[in-house]
């Protein structure tokens, strides 16, 4: 892009991080066909703005949009893994998955024929959501490489329940669709964050019952960085996986924009100690779901703190790389 | 309910506006059932809180709360047709259709089943949208009684495209389905206040050979309402028709909060003064689709108008009762 | 009401939480006359939304209705009281008082006339705000079957002053106000919570003269949650109490919209915790005021937090009611 | 004011518009006693940030801040009128009348007595509301050197009613309170600009019982600006006058933030048109209430036009003068 | 870009308007380099994020993001026109000028230096500031090829001031300062909307003395399109000229977002009628200016309307290469 | 100021907090002469509305207004302290710095000619900005008196970078432009809360090649406050001091309103009990800057913690002269 601007294309000096037409960070746009090729692209940046299997508020379709508009803040060092990070992910940002709104079946269908070719040549695709109803695509497309994949889930929500209003495609039965499926492997999966009050009693039980494991919000809170990342590493094991951050899990002050907010949840700050001891596991994949943007105006700070945990989620790709290498 | 205030309970004196669950104006609270027994309910306010189908904003799904809560302002005594609005229309608040977020087809029958009951025991049901799919349901419940109807509806859009990345169920593709099922009358339906760009130059003579009748904004604006209203009057006859309100004919200065909005629309004064001008005609059902609160705050006039529309509708419930009588 | 969904009427398999007319988290509405039949009604959720006692932002008069609102959100099951809550409770909404804005004298009497047939019959009432003036109006009711009430009230400021310019019922004053009518006993009462500026060295004196027990936002953060309990129930005991909650207690980035803001306050995570820990204690009643719903937008992240913390003292509802059976 | 900038301190040349404590335009600041003596002040500009007695939205306490913000975009030199204004009108910012917020009664006594000793010595007075209440106090004051007002008020209320749930001093029953206290001239007096639904029938037939002059918003659109200047200087005749600007009388596309909007108002290009048409009117004191600021974000078009109007009011109060010398 | 879609690639049937990295109306990315080449590209999108000329509030920067964002919403057909306006124009979108924040002269310069390659090659620049500053650097660029030009600019303010506060190149002074240069030819421009106090009564004076012809707002709003369309055409004759539009011509209630708003503009409705009404003038470059989206939330209109104004600028682009082919 | 009130001024009980023209916390207005002469003037708040010098989000220039809103909240004593702030420190409110938007090199030197007397004087200037870029001036100004300072920076960013695309005086170049004019003692000198991503590995070790001492968000919040405070005592010394505060050190939660936010920042009780640690310190000069108010609506929260923190600063005043009497 002739006037490309921003952070990735060296920083401050040349040009106002504003200018440009926005990619994540200032990254290279590219066509899918060339993040698909490895010796260019080490981790593709997609967008899925889908947001119809939304119980509460809708807009998410606007994330990727948004997370784009607020990653111009970001440099490419990062201090505390001493790593330029756009380089050493090998980042491009591919654009959006062409999603149809209204239809979450196809939606998912679409999203796996897209991603299926990154995964496939080995490019790390992080997805910006949308709701969290497109992490099935996803995972489909990570399983038809790798098989089963192992999860770690920071959310505030489970996400296993059966339907709702008879809908069985929705950002609240995502997770028991993908278990279902055998794209997800329960017993190597792990959700941490949960809170809030249930439906039933059963709510938590049946999600154990499918084979996940689960960590309150108590517990998360209670644990050091290190060792909650110890006991991913013990779940998650040396095969691939796939990181998840649904914003949810982040407290409502500062993460108001997303689509059926729990109080009382994680400071970013503890969150990003959270993603950076998760250095070293065998990432396959990251997504970032349930920023709703109108509801983030006028300061912006859930769009910002997303760009920041999308940052981490590409350190953690270029890590996992070098961890591969 | 207990403490229920509002203007519709009897003005200023007894309990502030701002008093009591919201119901529309402070009607009585009504399930359908007793909103069937045309002795005690001449129309009713029903929500359809669905925005699945929506190209661009969605958020109508919060809009039936939202005009609620803006029409606690309105009183019962129309200066301009010298009537007690609420009692000469002799309208309940009964609640919402139980809607299926991300199912179209569905909500469109589960619309069509509410609904029903109420057109067959002469309420006029004025449907708060929602996005304008809603119509789709409405249309089936009137039809069943009334065969098809005819239209005069207020819109920005014809809404009479094929269908929305193969999805044919959407809030751009209502007037088709509609009058492919039989159900809508293109014969005696116009479509008023049609402006902005559009796909393909056939777009409108697609619409045209449909059988509908277009009025382009700008003829619109350079008529006066009752010639406007004659036109109507010689396009609708004296069988049933339908009053559809899509809010995006108004000026986005006046309705920011809407979904696909155009600019150049209607002033709010425009819009009054054509709804008043259509006294008279025999209305059997009413709908106002497409506020979406979300892109309203803080000051709320695209709710605050919708709610003034909406009285306006109901005056014309009670005027089409008493020619009816 | 007919078409009646939310979270209590049976979770989201039915209908989406957004459909019907908002009563709290979709409680039956119900008169006052009901809500006094204990048979059917354990609890009382009741908004009493004048504001006119407010010394610097005005607004709370819309909290009632943006309390119910977020209160979509609450599902019945809380997993930390294993408890259903909505049934445990026996919750209904009773509506708003008719208060009169610009009378806080007149509006105390109405709110105490209200009330009071529910506390003779033992319905717990949780009164949903309103500026903190309307906690006078609500100890008469109390006072009137139970004698002077012991208080632990969660607040930034002790409320305590004589007068603002001369008036003497203002949120400012309201505790002082209770304790001289002897509808509050100071010694069964604490407040925590407190910082700010002062007017002078004498404010909080004045307060520990009038008999008050106060604790200071660093003791309330540096104490653990069970050690803040044992304090309380020491200064309790078991004769009746009413539960307070002054939103402005929390911090300004959980809670902007309120009236008077102090910066420093608690987190949502800490405020939950203390609540929880006050299980077993005899309230007959309580309150929560001062949200301030123009402040809140777009995000509402001050209106979602108070309707958990209605939840929270639903559930301590239940749980008095329990310890007391 | 050491650093004071703005428009009426010279221009863009010294100092950017929003340097500076912000006074009405850039005005010097004075005490009332300063404002008092008519060698140095013409008119003075002063605040009285009352909204007790508001039925639907508070919040116009905040309006004399806001309207002075918006201000600093105001220039010395009118156009049309061919006038400095500041200069010839003589102005100065005298601040906020000390009134009592809860107390509408002391409220109105406080601003008659400040602005007493203006009106006695011949300097005009422009009230920044507050809610419309504020007029009562203002016009006790005028009336004391005057006897018996005449008015040109623009709004969209006739704000005659009896009361407000038993409250006698409201924003909608002051011009009632002021007719039965003697100090407004009814049949001087012409309220121009109605419309919206009404409580009953009989609203605007005792509006005119009591001897007022009723202009409807429909005849104020379809005059020119002259031939509702030559109505109001034949009802106003050649003794003092009081010209009243309600916001409300505006539509609420261009003044959202006002207590109880009313739609399909006045433009801002029409509401201009008929204030300079009055150039030349005996005006000794003007008002300009309802302004709502909370509701005005992020635009602050309401602000904005407030200011302007406020800027043609002293415009007429300079030609008044002139006309007067 | 991979997955780009929007209107411009072809509709809704594809993929939804809000998929795919931002460019105009989703039109092609181009480099500079690209757009000089007029085989591939009649017309190119560019955007010159500089807002530190502002003399109130500041941030333009992000206005061709906004506008950006917003022109999703454009479909390719203008019924109006009868045109495709995205393939008769043959624009592409060219990215942002690398513009200096902090330094007008600079920008000023690197804005010159990236246009002029586009002027040269005879690609009709459409650029979107920004302040109104950005024009000066437009201005030589297209004087570097075709002489000075004539300018049809339609402003709520004439931007002929001499300084503000000693600088000399400020969004108020950029007419002036165009005409010292040589490369704005007064005797061919027009400035039209003109409105508001003024610093002096001489302000208009000296504007005029610059030769320039000036239509107040009075003016404009009382002619027929038709009728300021011929007047252009007389003063601007058959030579090359400029197109500008500053956004503050629009009233406030229509474009609340921008730096100097002045009250009483022209509606959407008009603007859009007297831009048409200029098909076939030689327009050899366009800007729209002075959009501040900080101000636009959430309803967004001002850069909605902006977004349609950019299109009928297009629409002139492609008449004006019809005409001189 | 005729009808001043506010805090300041005598307490709640006189006028509301919302009355009169807005100085900081209701302290008397004054003329930079006047707060020159210590006998009446201990420490001076001056604005420096000037954000020219901004990378990001300009609108810097509005907080010195927004500031002063929000400080009508503040009252007079200090209960951890145990201090009347406003009289035991002397504070006036000296207005604004008639700075020049667009001329950093210019507004500096406005800057330092403006607080020079007051520096001489012995008056304690605490600025209001503006962008960072203001404390240049500032620091000459006290440089003329006491030689190069001392500083205590709470800051997310070092602001030691070379130039911003050649601009050489920017807000993130400011602290190295300082200590290359010799105006800040780097030895002295210590900036605390640094985070986020950088531009490249260098960038923290060229800060500290200038002499600086660097301290991390993770130091400062591991440390409690009184270590922190004898850190800074040991780097300072005995010498005179600048206390520096840039709002960004705060998290974006509880100060979103800012030029440059960088998530996971101190929070606004940990930012207090710093503050509140350093009493006693020889501060000669406070700056607080980069509250940006147009990102700060509705709740305002970030203006409201800014009053706070310069209240903390008016109390720090207070004891540095204390301890230097």
């Amino acid at each position: 892009m002739g006037e490309a601007g921003g952070a990735a294309a060296g920083g401050p000096r040349r040009a106002p991080r504003y200018t440009g037409v926005r990619t994540f960070a200032g990254l290279p746009a590219a066509g899918l066909e060339e993040a698909c090729d490895s010796a260019h692209c080490g981790a593709a940046v997609v967008g899925s703005p889908f947001d119809t299997a939304t119980s509460w508020r809708p807009g998410a379709r606007f994330a990727p949009e948004a997370i784009r508009s607020a990653s111009v803040l970001l440099r490419p060092w990062h201090p505390l893994h001493a790593l330029d990070v756009f380089a050493a992910s090998g980042a491009l940002d591919a654009g959006d998955v062409a999603i149809t709104p209204g239809n979450a079946a196809r939606s998912a269908e679409q999203i796996a024929s897209a991603l299926s070719p990154l995964c496939a040549a080995g490019t790390i695709p992080l997805l910006l959501g949308g709701d969290h109803s497109v992490a099935l695509g996803e995972l489909r497309a990570h399983a038809g490489v790798h098989g089963a994949l192992g999860l770690v889930l920071l959310d505030a929500h489970a996400d296993t329940w059966e339907d709702y209003y008879g809908e069985r495609l929705f950002h609240g039965t995502v997770i028991r669709r993908a278990i279902e499926e055998g794209v997800l492997d329960p017993g190597r999966s792990l959700i941490a964050g949960l809170r809030g009050s249930l439906y039933s009693e059963a709510d938590l039980d049946e999600a154990r019952a499918l084979g996940l494991e689960l960590v309150s919000i108590e517990q998360l809170q209670a644990d050091e960085p290190a060792a909650f990342a110890a006991r991913v590493r013990e779940r998650i094991g040396e095969r691939p996986a796939l990181m998840g951050f649904d914003i949810d899990v982040i407290d409502p002050s500062a993460a108001p924009a997303t689509g059926t907010p729990e109080v009382a949840g994680l400071s970013a700050r503890k969150a990003l100690a959270l993603l950076r001891a998760l250095a070293g596991i065998r990432f396959v994949g990251f997504d970032l779901v349930e920023v709703c943007p109108p509801y983030d105006a006028p300061g912006q700070v859930t769009s910002l703190l997303a760009a920041n945990i999308a940052y981490e989620m590409l350190a953690l790709a270029a890590l996992a790389r070098r961890a591969g290498a």
